[in-house]
């Protein structure tokens, strides 16, 4: 696969809904993060934004990253270390685009999951079709807790359809981010003459 | 989608490879419970056998389970609930095997799955033709620790191929669960007239 060298990932703690609808920050998961990372590397992204505003999760995160980046860890297993070196900590939503921009010296498009059906998303082939325009970076917003706010999704450039499951829409973050990054990016080649091979390697 | 109801799951926490590939048993972990569990509720399937011949674990998922059904669990999240239900605790692999013949009258097809490639795997697309034979079982076995063990491998029907990364075969078992139910019985209706229709629901 060719991966999504214009696709950057961001794990969203702030803004986000908690149980009650009400905007909050959620804390941060070790395991989220390792997954989320070993997603990132293993479809090629140029980086994964830990989003949160809150000092004492950055600290933590921080802490995480140099355990398997300069620690221990990084003795102990060295593949782990090849996928946190993609993470990058970042404030806010609007932080993480500004260094994108920085890099691309063009505006990300911001594209946002959620488990909602809405009539203004787009599904997987469009979301597929976008990404081989590598001249564009996109940012992927994926929320934890009780999802992002609307307000981030009526701000966004694209929102991608759910994952549809039979009646039942409650995957972690962990592994609907996986599921989409699949779709969006995943080998393609057992569908033979039916991808034009920009993406799958064959 | 159509669901896999002929789709069994098994995480496997015994015979796999630990890290210096001897035979061992794992420790059972919360997050890969849960998370397959609502991967196996998002498709549809019948059952997930959390696989551990060691009595501690056993109590322990137990415990778990009865929490998130009978117990507090159940009131502050019913859909955790609603995919926790699917969860049947085996001994062994052979353990589950008898209990899905038991109710389909018929030996469920053994496929398993690896992080390496191997010349007799087959592909996604071979794997999603063969589970609309609805007339068969099938049971999908995800290795934790280091990975199902080879002898394992021998004795199965089918070795499915790995999910391919760019140099990387280092996903956590939860998310490549995720990644490979999605591509077995995920809806396919974005290729428009490319799928005969059967699993995706247009």
């Amino acid at each position: 696969m060719k991966g999504g060298r214009n696709l950057y990932i961001g794990l969203v703690h702030y803004p986000v809904y908690n149980r009650r609808r009400e905007i909050s920050a959620t804390a941060v998961t070790n395991l989220d993060i390792h997954d989320l990372a070993r997603c990132a590397r293993t479809f090629d992204l140029p980086g994964f934004f830990v989003v949160t505003p809150l000092e004492s999760q950055i600290q933590l995160v921080q802490r995480l990253v140099r355990h398997w980046l300069e620690g221990e860890g990084a003795i102990y297993n060295p593949t782990r270390k090849e996928a946190l070196s993609l993470i990058q900590l970042s404030r806010s939503i609007e932080e993480a685009e500004q260094r994108i921009f920085h890099l691309w010296k063009k505006r990300p498009k911001r594209m946002v999951t959620g488990a909602s059906p809405s009539p203004s998303a787009i599904d997987y082939e469009e979301a597929r079709r976008l990404l081989k325009d590598q001249e564009t970076p996109y940012f992927l917003l994926f929320g934890t807790g009780w999802g992002l706010i609307q307000e981030l999704k009526d701000h966004s450039d694209y929102l991608l359809a759910p994952i549809e499951g039979k009646g039942y829409n409650h995957l972690s973050v962990r592994t609907a981010a996986a599921i989409i990054l699949d779709r969006l990016l995943g080998d393609r080649k057992e569908k033979k003459g039916e991808e034009d091979g920009s993406i799958g390697d064959g």
